[in-house]
């Protein structure tokens, strides 16, 4: 298990973050991420991280990262499931992660990217009955 | 990073194991689970086995473990993301799950959940558009 899974919802991929990073994993999953952007044609990446009891200036700076790639790829990123206390210490530390989209859970996260789609003239980022949730085509 | 953490989207719980999973994990995922079924009114347990490379007898008996309890609390369960190797081993070891649903990927999961609960006359799984992604309340 020595990947991240990338799962995808509609046009939003969602990554769960559950296993210390170190640099190696954090550049492999910087790599599938930016493939999958393109190759699922996505809107979204969100990233989890209610797994995380710390979050220190390496995991801040992949975050910002996987932001500014998702961005220059036209892909929102929201960072969503931050604990209270990693808040607390972000802040602390002076790490306010500016250019990074965050939302209390996973339904918020994906409320806010299909919003930000709407306001780009795009479909829903997850479809609500029928049989393709969400499949491109 | 004792805790495997579980994503609600709609009016499903989503579980990606990422991790070696040993007795005590298994229990506590279960006892977390069944608890947020019936806090969030879950209707679907979706559980994304992609990151496994190994699915032996433990993590059989596991996932038909999850998805009696689940059944048992009228939501269905739908294991996603089997790699084929996986599958094929399940086979040979005559680790069938009966009792669980699959799904190629956490789309196919979602729709497969939707279109059951539309047969039990329940409303969307997930919501289209609109500010809440599928909350109930």
């Amino acid at each position: 298990m020595s990947e991240i899974p990338i799962l995808r919802i509609g046009r939003v991929l969602l990554v769960s973050i559950q296993v210390d990073m170190h640099d190696q994993l954090a550049l492999a999953l910087q790599d599938e991420l930016t493939n999958r952007i393109v190759h699922d044609n996505a809107r979204g990446v969100m990233i989890d991280i209610s797994a995380l009891e710390i979050v220190d200036s390496f995991i801040g700076r992949m975050l910002n990262n996987i932001a500014a790639m998702s961005r220059v790829l036209d892909a929102v990123t929201v960072v969503v499931g931050m604990r209270p206390a990693v808040a607390i210490t972000l802040v602390e530390l002076g790490l306010t992660l500016t250019g990074v989209r965050t939302a209390l859970d996973v339904d918020r996260g994906l409320a806010l990217v299909q919003r930000i789609m709407a306001e780009h003239g795009d479909g829903p980022a997850v479809l609500g009955d029928g049989d393709d949730a969400g499949r491109a085509g």
